[in-house]
């Protein structure tokens, strides 16, 4: 099992991922031609929008090979995009996964990726029915693309937030940022290494079940899932939809763990929630009488958190923090930018 | 117009970007969530399956960025999936683009790029509806995911070549190949720079018009695009549908040109005939007695030639080429590996 991809050749490599695929991956009976032709074929359902969304992590800049596991890598890979589906209200149904890998890559480093890829699309009963493989440069690449539905009309974007909108999120933004913070230092930290915001940032959970339930219900007016940070995608919200927004600080839900994390960091705990951080969890906007309608959908299979944490206000508002005590700034709406010279 | 893709950012590239889309796109009135948001949805047409397929370029695998300009890269990368969605007897609809940058890539190269995929969507009322942009390490990567859609049932893979099957192709395959070697020898040799070999490289078309004539007439029982090569793709059909070929010699279409290549390359015609080229014509298997019907399908839209090469065989006899006198040989079916030792 030490053959690497080199050796065992591109249409080798195709030949042990659909043996794999074939033994651990969902089996859909609405594929009509899977991996191996020109193109896959499924047969869409009636009365369902298709749902499309691609994402790429790359070697070094998304995640740092030496710390994580190709299982794991796999996960995070499917997980970014499940959480993609799951904010526009969908389902995940199939996944084409495009792979730049070089000679040296272990096959096995391979396979326990797709491992992960499945342990993350077995649960929609969704499955993979294409891709690419090819020869990349210093750093690999993983590109998925990831095909649901939604009912007709059901889907809920980022663009249709109003004024006045009750803003929600689930669970504790800044996480995954703060525990990828934690990751680096301990490096020079060993004792780090067991902190539990390192593994929210290494096994990143998505709330597309969640999702999916909102939209259903309906009573959303918009909602992102937070893959660039909590005041990035609140800004996405207000960018295209015109709006601005009011945050009330002691509504935030700032965790015990961010807290600690903040502590060792030296950090500002409100920093690390509003900033940079991939925690795939949901910001929803909702007319206020409609708060319990968006608390009932989410409970139906998430036993976590879901704030309210502000107010939609008009644009030229920008988007503010407020306390108590009536003091208050504002907060720049710039999200993640993978082209700032940033680590890692 | 000198920017770079680290002075405007990700977000400011994503503007930049849906601008031009907006302004030179096709804006297709299926769309019910365009670029912007998680996900982009489309309506479905009942009675239709989808079909889609990915496929990526690399910087210095697949194009030498010396040697090509933006604008025909981004063409290039839409043929190649444009190929495969018309391959299966489908119409391409939708795309998603993923690319990996660098900082110091000009905004303009991404434009050109850009330019060049609507330039080859356009014509089919295609449109690009999302994607994603990243920073990458040493070499640009160019990830395209088309979506297509095809008739119920009307789809034609690689998997269903029947023995006795007349196989057909298309225009000229191996000019593609040589076009890349006269183009590497160019660089010794700047008299071959206007060799029409060298364009046929750099500015490929594509049979899909073709392909989904042939699929809407229903007689082909299998096809492919050439674009491992001639003898490589026949053999992905030999593989998938189980079956061998028996090729006559003297019925390959050798064009002067391919003959011209091969004498400067200091090559067997033939070899370049049945080795690695992108050619993206078509390969058609049918039965003997429909072989009119495809030259019909195929003649609709494209004036070049339909060639009879041979027939399918049972599996047991290979893929084997004969000579009119008898003689003949057995040709390996093994596939452009795009991890083999190769230039460039």
């Amino acid at each position: 099992m030490s053959d690497t991809v080199g050796q065992v050749g591109e249409f080798g490599l195709i030949r042990r991922i659909r043996n794999l695929l074939d033994r651990e991956g969902f089996q859909s009976p609405s594929v009509t031609i899977g991996i191996g032709d020109d193109a896959a074929s499924f047969l869409p359902r009636q009365g369902y929008e298709i749902l499309v969304t691609c994402d790429s992590l790359v070697e070094g800049r998304h995640y740092l090979p030496e710390e994580i596991h190709p299982f794991d890598l796999g996960r995070r890979a499917m997980v970014l995009n499940i959480s993609d589906i799951g904010a526009m209200g969908g389902k995940p149904l199939f996944s084409l996964v495009s792979l730049g890998l070089k000679s040296d890559t272990p096959v096995a480093f391979v396979e326990d990726m797709y491992l992960g890829f499945v342990e993350e699309l077995n649960p929609f009963g969704a499955s993979i029915i294409g891709g690419n493989l090819t020869a990349t440069g210093d750093r690999l690449f993983i590109d998925v693309t990831l095909i649901g539905e939604v009912e007709a009309g059901k889907a809920v974007g980022r663009s249709t937030a109003k004024a006045g909108d009750v803003i929600l999120v689930t669970g504790h933004p800044g996480e995954s940022g703060a525990g990828l913070q934690l990751l680096l230092l301990s490096r020079s930290r060993p004792e780090l290494k067991s902190h539990p915001l390192i593994k929210a940032h290494l096994r990143p959970s998505h709330r597309a079940r969640e999702g999916e339930a909102v939209a259903r219900s309906g009573f959303a007016r918009a909602m992102i899932d937070t893959s660039d940070g909590f005041a990035g995608d609140l800004g996405h919200i207000c960018d295209e939809s015109g709006v601005g927004a009011l945050l009330f600080a002691e509504k935030l839900p700032l965790s015990a763990d961010l807290k600690n994390a903040a502590r060792i960091l030296g950090a500002d705990p409100l920093d690390l929630f509003l900033g940079e951080s991939d925690d795939y969890g949901l910001i929803i906007s909702c007319a206020g009488h409609h708060v319990a309608q968006i608390r009932a959908a989410v409970a139906s299979s998430y036993p976590g958190l879901l704030s309210e944490v502000g107010v939609v206000t008009e644009a030229e508002k920008g988007i503010r923090l407020i306390h108590g005590d009536g003091s208050g700034r504002e907060i720049r709406a710039a999200g993640w930018d993978h082209f700032k010279a940033r680590s890692p």
